[in-house]
């Protein structure tokens, strides 16, 4: 496994991105007055909900088209691709907090990224299954 | 790792269905008219979100069986009941915008697909480590 | 694989944890007689609720920090604050749908669980790359 250990950080460093959006929520928890289990009610505290939540939706598509694309194909680029994510990710929460409107621009970084990681491993896998056999 | 493709090709379809999910809320909420963060307010956005979210929910319990399933048992095994959760997910998510009480027959399905690989790893795990050692 | 075999069941027993919270929201939605796709009306339906989801906010937090804490360090070790992890979250799901306040202590837990697993494994891997390089 010691050869995919940049890919293995990539992955600590989004996770690290994913808990960070997990303590604004409750930043934005405590200064609502919002008590647990309601998630709506303040502005502040429902953007901040659900750009932690929209990250936690495509951490599966994202982790796994990485790893994926590393094993099969490259551990380098796959690894690029990823810090790309963790990129859009950032300027996704922090536009989504400020404004809704302002998540645009993070959100589409970090779709081309895991668009580039899931399609990349799907055309590799299939090229190792035609050629190698499954 | 190349012996393993059939499950990590299954793996890629399972995303890519529920990545479809996700666009049929995005779908819906242009529909609706109802601006992010809010995710209620409208009936066909309220079904098409939790049958996105649920499959979410479910997605750790299945992509990891199925791996451990593979990976400790039977590849072909593990990536053709994937393809039979991919099924059921497919009826369930259909199934729950048409009419919440529609969802029951694809939910099953998958529950089935799900129940059968974890249940499977799990016996397979314990056989392997009372037999080979752990 | 078959020496991580300690790893893979206590992720297994995390999952089927976690799928047990997993009937403790579908049993609260059949007491508060609240029909899907509604999520919210009852406080022990919102608890459970909420309990489940914090649960999945934390998995890929925590079984993607074992499996790299067992893969470059040590796997008894990963499975063994893997187990800590499971008791944390069984008290925080029972003492949420008792009282809010309640969820605390199992919180703490499986959080100090997490960083263990996490940090651990940033550490070893940053080690792994400085020694032998990527």
């Amino acid at each position: 496994m010691q050869s995919h250990a940049l890919v293995a950080l990539v992955t600590l460093l989004a996770l690290l991105t994913y808990f960070w959006m997990g303590l604004n929520v409750g930043r934005a928890r405590g200064k609502s007055g919002i008590a647990a289990p309601a998630t709506t009610g303040d502005p502040t505290l429902e953007r901040a909900f659900r750009a932690h939540y929209n990250t936690l939706e495509w951490l599966p598509l994202f982790l796994v088209s990485m790893w994926l694309f590393a094993l099969y194909w490259n551990d380098r680029v796959a690894a690029a691709v990823g810090v790309v994510w963790i990129v859009g990710r950032i300027l996704y929460a922090t536009g989504y907090v400020a404004d809704p409107a302002k998540r645009s621009t993070g959100f589409l970084i970090q779709l081309a990224a895991t668009a580039v990681l899931l399609f990349g491993a799907l055309g590799r896998i299939i090229y190792v299954m035609a050629v190698v056999g499954g």
